[in-house]
Formats: C-alpha cells, structure tokens, sequence
C-alpha cells in the first residue's frame, strides 16, 4: 500500500513549517526564553502535568502557558485559576500546533514578562511530532491505560521527544502495560530519552521530573548555541 | 487567534475526499458490503473491540478488517490469528484514513467474499471525524481512562459517529470519569447517538453492541438508498 499524494503538500508544509520554527528557537535564545513543548494523547493528563510543574515551579520561574485545542477552553481555565497567564490557541480543526501558529501566540504575549514557557499541544500521537514549535525542548507524556505497545504504533513520537512522562502509574499493576517492556521498547527507538513515572493523583514522581526540567532550564541559559 | 492558511489546502483535499467516499459508499450498496469506520484515541481499544467482535459475528458473516496504522503490523497480526482476512494500510505520517487509501484497500480484496469490513482508523480523535471513508456507519470508543471531558475538546468526532463505545468499564468508579457527565455532554453534540458502556476484559455489554450492529446491517440490506 503506497502514501497517497496529500503526502507532497504535507512536505511543503514541513518545511516551511522547520523555518520558522528555527527563527522562533533563535530569537527565544536571545530573550533567554525557555519553552517547551508537551506532548500526548487525549486524556494521558497534559493538563494536570502542567498545573503540578506550574504548583512546584512558579515561585522559581515567571512561568506562562500557550494552551492548543480544537476548541474549548476547559484547560486554559484551570490554568488562569492558577494565576498564570495563559493564551489559547483554536485551531480551527487541525490536529496539531505549528510553528506560524507559536508565532502568533508569541505576538499577542510580551515575551520579556516570562522565563519559561509550556506549550500544551493537541491531544494526538501523530502530527505534533512533526511540526517543530521552536521549542526548546519536546516532551511527551503516555499513560499506563494507554498500553505498553504505543511505541510499535506511532515510534516518530517517542524518537523526537527528550523526556517521556509515564503518567497514571496508580493504574499499575495493569495487565497491559510492563513498564520494562515499555522502556525497552523507547530505548531502542530513542536511547537517550529521559523517563519519569509519575502520578498526578498521587503526587508520586513530579519533584524528579521538576528537577530535571529546572537542570535543562538552567543549562540552556548556560549554553552558547 | 485565526486559523491559519493550511485549512485552505484542507479543504479542498476534503471536498475531493467526500466525492470519492460517496462513490465507495454506493458502489458497497450495490454489492451489499457493509462497512464499518472504527475511531477512537491511541489505546483506547480499538482492536479488542473489533476481536470481541470477530468472535460473536464471524459465524453469521464474512468479515474482513482493513486496518490502518502509520507503521508496524502488530494489530493486523491479532485479527490474522482469528482467521480473518485482514489488509494493512500504512499511511506513511498520515494521521488519518481518507477516501483514497480505502478504494486501494477495497481494490486489492475481492468484495464479493465479504458482508461486513470493519475499518480500525488511526488512533487519533481529531483528523479521522473530518475525512468520510465511505463507510456505512462511523462509530467511535472513548475508554474510561480518557476522562469525561473529551466530548468538550474533540465535539466534532462524538457529533459525527453513529455510535459510542464506552471500553475499560472496568476502570470505574474513576474521578475522572461520570457516566452522566459524559451522556449528557453527548447528547448535546448528537442526540440520537447510541451508547454501549463494554469492557473487553470482563466480556461485558459487547452482546448489546453486537445485536445493535446485527440490527444495522439487516436495516442495510433491507433499504433503497
């Protein structure tokens, strides 16, 4: 079974799309900017993985949220009860955030006001993988309901992202998912990725995962690239 | 913030999509195929769901599954171990199964072998809802997991189905999740949608969901349309 056309428009767009996504992470570097891109299913707890890093991180960071949804603004909501500032994005229909729409959502926000930036991305495996945001980071987040075979099913998102969030680990022991074969599974498609097991619900997991994120913060204010 | 100039090139690949799905959908009228569009997030059951009901119906029909993933042949090889046909679609980075991929898929079977297809779409609740594959029915699995709040951030895909699986009751009770809520919530997006609350694990309710799919292909059959 051969790709169909649409394929060719898609390249197009991807390209274009890695352009403006390089300009972006350029131009963050010089405001010293930290944003980073999250990653996942519906439902596998974006939301609730931002608030708990908003909870740990906020006093440290002037900390901002781009949120990405169809429609709605059930999350942006959750977020702004935080006291954090928040922009939504409506894509109108497609499934993924792109370069010219962070673009647009940087615009409309003074960028010198904030240290680090989360984009929460379309609940969807595929396409945010491919469209560079010009973040500085890309993580994403599976959860145990999920099953351990995603990374058989849609690999480009595991092998692009720097840190893999295992959320819903209070739903373990579960008879689909074997947190070794999972690891196994992204080691081979990404064998420097970061792994953190966490739960939301039982607050289990986030410090290391903060932790990390306030390292990779700190080195890329440090770095010359 | 405004949708960006990609929905332009969308839609025209959407209107050519619709013509050749409405072609697929009445050459199958006239061969008495019914064929089914199955959708849902990444992990929410889609090939339990389609086994389960493998195991009920396959005595009374000739089933066929095409399957549709960006990679791998792990779910194809599921149905294969059940003893039915099964084609596997690789859409190459495509998020979604559309008009075009299917006619490939329906031109390398021979239709005449089959009463019912079973399509498993790509594991994806936003670009699959927008692109018809010419199948009889469209019907969607939202699992416990995912939370209730699904219906607000991805209305265009529980608008559009003919039915709701409900998978991994099992799960229940869960915070996340109330089965009033999320009715409720339905019922305003698609007020004549029917809803089967299943667990693949425990075997229940997938009898209700496969006398309702009975009862829809001898509506099928018996009409003029």
């Amino acid at each position: 079974m051969e790709p169909i056309q649409v394929i060719d428009i898609r390249q197009h767009i991807l390209i274009d799309n890695q352009n403006l996504a390089d300009e972006i992470r350029n131009q963050l570097k010089k405001e010293e900017l930290f944003m980073l891109n999250l990653m996942a299913s519906p439902g596998a707890g974006k939301t609730s993985i931002i608030l708990e890093t908003i909870r740990r991180m906020k006093s440290e960071y002037r900390m901002g949220i781009v949120e990405g949804d169809i429609e709605s603004i059930v999350d942006a909501e959750k977020i702004d009860a935080e006291g954090i500032p928040v922009v939504q994005i409506h894509t109108g229909g497609a499934c993924h955030l792109d370069a010219p729409m962070i673009k647009k959502a940087l615009e409309s926000m003074d960028a010198a006001a904030f240290d680090l930036l989360i984009i929460e991305n379309i609940g969807n495996l595929v396409c945010p993988a491919e469209f560079d945001t010009g973040a500085a980071l890309k993580v994403m987040i599976l959860s145990v309901p999920e099953g351990d075979d995603k990374t058989l099913k849609y690999p480009l998102m595991f092998s692009v992202c720097d840190a893999l969030i295992i959320n819903k680990i209070d739903y373990l022991p579960d008879p689909g998912f074997d947190m070794n074969v999972l690891e196994k599974r992204v080691r081979v498609l990404n064998p420097n990725i970061k792994i953190f097991p966490v739960s939301c619900r039982l607050g289990q997991g986030l410090d290391s995962w903060c932790n990390w994120l306030r390292a990779e913060i700190e080195h890329y204010r440090n770095s010359d690239e």
